[in-house]
């Protein structure tokens, strides 16, 4: 695919937070953008020049998506592997499905992250009864037994202290496929953000240090106050993980930071094969974003260096905490993104406040 | 009016590229928006919630209009003055419409301002025949013969440099009411870009020195490397025409910068009642761009200090220029905005570039 062009339609997925970031990335670079969501509250709708409120099984709707469009993207993993392929088939995708496709899965994702030689934690398939035993065996104890499938900010993972609450925990997550990761004593954790194009530029932002309150982002700090070599170290792994996938698009990749006496080194917990909350700080702190990077890389653009301006901490605001909007409002010094979510249930994310600090 | 909650949606009065950037900036802050604007390429339709394309005079849309928004402010100000009245008695209108009066006739604009005690270029009214010889007298030679309404990059003005050619330089600008501004052999050129807000909070940006080129803006330098005094007169001038107007949104005035012997001192040129071409850098290089500073102006929010966080020049990319888009796009440290216009006549504003430089 040659460079899309300013004009072009970007389809994307997924009519949360970050389509809508993404749609308003896309039309500072002249980019026309058309959301394909589900029924429900969709605030990247509201930006966006076109949209089709439909369910991800809707053919007629997705063809006619399709030829909307120039290219599509999404904004989260856990859409269904057959609408996607057919979308694939019709138009470009990217990042594409083969990726997505490893991410959906944390088994999957492990192994082929283990399989690069990256450091991960212990982990063991859980599909039968029988693998329960084994998985404690392999993994140790305590361990955090996951979905396979389908979990995000915490949801669809027990943590088992003892091997006969195995089978318990396994009832509990409705006997689907699973993955026994190893619990991770971490001194704290960190993330990063890299983009990749299709002419095999790769780019990475700073390292934010991250902080999860209940199994979600709170905030992040940039720098991250880590030694360089850590930084140096995860900005290597992302660049492996980017080229092994020949990715096209954002990545990222959250990290456990373990510290020991002979000082910290990272595993990998995760990856997001998207923009991602804790790459949030980079709209207000330097000139290129994580969201315009990713239309740039989708769309073939050259990926010029995110040259970060200041140093900050970026919060996210969540419920109720939004409510309160006149507060960060007023802050000398401080960038205000608020989401358009009609409604603020419990521990949604609902905006972000970044504080910049002069460097 | 209190202050205007996110959720809420703005009303924005035509579709070019200002009003795209003030539609992708409410976005940001939580607010929906409506664009409303006649036939045309209007690439803000591109970005708004929802958008009316509807003639000025359609009453029948403006009060559907008036109906689906809480509250309404413009892109330009060569908006008839009628449907402007009419929309005021049905909505909040920000700036106020007796502000638009002022900045629609540029003898009332100067009259303004030189009874305000700033710094003007002579200037004097030119209605009848009568007059023509008057003015030349008052403002003397060379001067400018501009048409006091519906004027902008140029348009409408010509030189004129001999007391028996003022007749038909009238004749060529139709005859209609006209200003004659005596010719300013200004150094260099300035700009300010001001915010009031109803409680009455002030906050200026820096100082952008300009540079136009065939009367259309080319080039912005933040500093604009003047001294200190002379930006401070600057920003005294902005607050003053700011409070005097009781204004609420962002106020634009730009300046002739004179030199001689006892070093530089400023004429205001002309004010524009809504964001500016001249404030574009703030997007790049400040914490809160002129556009976000805008809508939170007009909807009664905050001011915060705009934090500029990095030296800049802002280029615009006119007509075919902006066909070359993958050179600045390549560009490290820069950021680049493409409007979104499907035709790129020549000098037509097409995007902007603006570089960023470590500070």
């Amino acid at each position: 695919m040659a460079a899309l062009a300013p004009g072009a339609t970007i389809g994307i997925i997924g009519g949360g937070q970050l389509g809508r970031m993404l749609a308003l990335a896309a039309a500072r670079l002249g980019f026309k953008t058309h959301v394909y969501a589900p029924a429900g509250d969709n605030p990247a709708f509201d930006v966006a020049t076109a949209h089709t409120e439909a369910a991800y099984e809707d053919e007629r709707a997705l063809a006619a998506f399709a030829d909307a469009v120039g290219m599509v993207t999404y904004e989260f993993e856990n859409i269904p592997a057959h609408p996607l392929a057919w979308l694939a088939q019709h138009t470009p995708l990217k990042p594409s499905a083969d990726v997505l496709a490893f991410t959906q899965d944390r088994w999957a994702e492990k192994s082929f992250l283990s399989d690069l030689g990256l450091p991960v934690a212990a982990f063991a398939n859980v599909e039968t009864p029988a693998d329960l035993a084994a998985a404690v065996e392999r993994v140790g104890l305590p361990l955090v037994l996951k979905t396979r499938r389908f979990g995000y900010d915490g949801k669809g993972q027990v943590m088992v202290r003892r091997a006969e609450d195995m089978a318990a925990a396994w009832e509990q997550l409705g006997r689907v496929p699973c993955i026994a990761e190893g619990f991770v004593d971490f001194a704290c954790e960190a993330a990063m953000i890299a983009a990749r194009n299709a002419t095999g530029e790769i780019v990475t932002y700073d390292m934010p240090r991250t902080v999860h309150e209940d199994h979600v982002l709170r905030r992040c700090h940039v720098p991250a106050g880590l030694p360089a070599g850590v930084e140096a170290a995860g900005t290597r792994m992302a660049r492996q993980i980017a080229e092994a996938f020949d990715y096209e698009g954002v990545l990222a990749v959250e990290f456990f930071v373990l510290r020991d006496d002979d000082g910290e080194r990272l595993l990998i917990n995760e990856i997001a094969p998207r923009v991602h909350n804790s790459g949030h700080w980079t709209e207000a702190a330097c000139a290129v974003s994580q969201f315009e990077m990713h239309i740039r890389a989708i769309a073939g653009w050259p990926l010029p260096e995110p040259a970060r301006h200041s140093d900050c901490v970026m919060e996210n605001l969540l419920g109720a905490e939004a409510d309160d909007w006149q507060k960060p409002a007023a802050e000398d010094g401080a960038v205000l993104h608020l989401y358009g979510k009609r409604e603020a249930r419990p521990g949604r994310k609902m905006g972000h406040l970044t504080r910049l600090k002069r460097r």
